[in-house]
């Protein structure tokens, strides 16, 4: 399926007026950043690469989709030729997925004609604005839950196809699985998942119940014991089941205290191995709550899902330089006050400390400064000429997220609202 | 594509327990419903039925997807040999698109066998839950624009595919236009754009982007007029287009002042037709704000695809019924004291007065009461025996939207806090 029309229809329109005055064929940089982070935040993470180099391969104007534009008057014969033959030849920088951002970090760069940047504007924010929100959201929910596992598990709450986007892009962020299949087939994130009140509902009791589920699933289940009265689940489960039960899932309630009074009728019933696992609205609040509870894993779906009160990353995507007649670059940018951008093609770099701390995020115009080893440059390469020359895995973007994340100080893990843990600073 | 993996995991795995032990062909009912409206809405709008009514008939489990489910280890052989003959046989009612809900409308009600039921889950809730959200988002601003268009342009902010899906709830709910392109090939939503910020900046000056915008656009076009000066944008804008120009367009600033002055402008340069858009991060309080400028259109983006603050509509979807053994249908519900349900197959009207004003959100379990020709029944036929029986157009369902809400009391247009303007009544 192309992805040429996930487009706004003005990056068309342009792209005809340009045709037409020969400005389309100017050399152009765009940069995709943020002008802030959501409110409160202290850091982002930049997820959806990968599927943007995808999505960047997909984007051509088929002649089915030609010949919609044609029909509908969209765009002039000229322009629908010149989008028949569209491919991206130009080049793109990135911060690679994973990695952290803060406000004014470049994190995408994308050069070539005005004509073959400016049409990638909505796909490129779509991905990076959606993705990252739901990784930023997520990571914020792995710190909180220091090393328990988070399971993600809210595909039912946003649309269908950004399901499976926003379990790939909680996984970069370090949850251990996903309840969506669709995630597990299209990009090998684990799955997991037992049963729902449903499933006590269908039977006659709810003994019957855990009997089939332990029967089909194994002792090693997790049953979900809060259909009619928790204590008396649990007693059943462990008596269906045995001590070796796998997990009980605790979905609705005041979760601190029934996690210890669970945890000690497990205990008392002599199934000392068996897990509690919660879920029911958590969100990064919730889990730190439930830190010094006898809790072995969050089952987190709403929360994630929507970035936790900020649903979108706000990246907007600028053109910062073009070419002049002579073509010389020429750094642009729009003056509005509440809008101001700064215009040219930017490096950025990671400020450390001599022991490896992050202390400032710099980003600069012109030729980058040396690195002296303990700083780190963040913008790679994904396109050259064209060319994707990027192929990292998902476990590379999981690895590098957490790398990324134990550079940060201590403040970085706050989940009060707060000022970014790392200044931007501009070096012209 | 298929849909049936957008499925979380627990549904295949329940599947398995209850086809072993034979519940799984227990007569089920279903139901989809939100226990409550995002906080301080008074009422919501249901949108997604056509896409859930497409992604059923896409919901096939064939050898490609069978084949990674036994692969995986995801249910046993069992299953999987059911799972790849799967056609949905069963019967699927609910309040049709366009339609608005209350807490504890019976949004959707999905009659079958258990098997063939619990597996829509997730399918049906993502769909729901997104385009329901959004489209309550859009009626909002519809009704705080009074009449003036609402454009949708949020595709950047939010997942690519989820955009197509939100300008077309958007439309739904009344919206004009949108800037999504594949939304209007997929839909046949008018689309609509002319240019950005960086059309401007390519150019070595203002007047040279709107010599070409014109030249190549005609002067009907949509002039941007706040890259640099917007005083001298729009006395060159005329100058370049005359006074015939289409609109000028206002992204920044202090929308309400600056749309004064550049009407002033326009009407003392003779442009007494040129319309004024604003757009720049407006929701229905902005947009509300601006009731009293000469405003012309409202361009709404990052608010409406996020819903506006509540970016999902919290429907779940809930066993209410099932066969016993005798094949009497039993009503069940969960009994947790946060999250009870009521049992029972629904009925729902909405009750009207002589006059035809929406008084109260009446459900019930059993018969419906004699309809006395006041009130209206809610729950239309979309699937009977698996074949979809429900065929609706887009604009079938902005009339009926259209009608819902002209049938509501005054305070429903409230946009401040407070509580749904239906009571929901439980009759038995």
């Amino acid at each position: 399926m192309t992805t040429a029309l996930l487009t706004d229809h003005y990056e068309l329109t342009m792209l005809q007026a340009a045709l037409a005055d020969g400005t389309a064929h100017r050399h152009s940089v765009f940069e995709l950043f943020a002008r802030r982070l959501p409110t409160g935040r202290r850091y982002g993470v930049v997820a959806g690469t990968g599927r943007l180099l995808d999505a960047l391969e997909d984007f051509r104007f088929d002649p089915d989709t030609v010949a919609w534009l044609r029909e509908r008057g969209v765009v002039d014969d000229t322009t629908c030729d010149w989008l028949a033959d569209y491919r991206f030849t130009g080049d793109v920088w990135g911060y690679p997925e994973g990695e952290l951002y803060f406000p004014a970090s470049p994190v995408l760069v994308v050069e070539g004609t005005f004509a073959e940047a400016v049409v990638l504007e909505t796909l490129f924010l779509s991905v990076l604005n959606h993705d990252s929100a739901i990784a930023s959201a997520a990571a914020r929910m792995v710190g909180a839950a220091d090393g328990r596992p988070c399971i993600e598990m809210g595909s039912r709450r946003t649309h269908e196809r950004a399901a499976v986007a926003a379990a790939r892009a909680a996984y970069v962020a370090g949850f251990a699985t996903t309840s969506n299949l669709e995630a597990g087939r299209t990009h090998g994130i684990p799955t997991a998942g037992t049963s729902a009140h449903s499933f006590t509902l269908l039977h006659d009791t709810e003994r019957d119940a855990f009997t089939a589920q332990v029967a089909s699933l194994g002792t090693g289940t997790t049953l979900l014991v809060d259909t009619y009265d928790i204590e008396e689940a649990v007693r059943t489960g462990i008596d269906v089941a045995g001590p070796g039960l796998g997990a009980i899932r605790i979905d609705s309630g005041d979760l601190p205290s029934l996690a210890r009074r669970v945890r000690e009728q497990l205990d008392g019933l002599g199934a000392t191995a068996t897990r509690i696992v919660v879920t029911s609205d958590l969100d990064e609040h919730a889990i730190a709550g439930l830190a010094a509870a006898p809790v072995d894993g969050y089952g987190v779906g709403t929360s994630l899902v929507t970035g936790s009160g900020a649903p979108t990353s706000g990246f907007v995507y600028k053109l910062v330089a073009r070419a002049d007649d002579g073509d010389a670059l020429v750094p642009v940018a729009k003056k509005s006050a509440d809008k101001a951008s700064v215009g040219g093609r930017k490096w950025a770099l990671r400020r450390r400390s001599a022991t490896g701390t992050a202390q400032a995020e710099v980003v600069g115009i012109g030729a980058p400064p040396h690195d002296d080893g303990d700083d780190r440059s963040l913008l790679v390469p994904f396109v050259e000429g064209g060319t994707r020359v990027h192929h990292d895995t998902l476990d590379d973007a999981r690895a590098r997220h957490a790398a990324a994340i134990a550079e940060l100080p201590a403040a970085a893990h706050k989940l009060s609202a707060g000022e970014p843990v790392l200044e931007t600073i501009f070096e012209r």
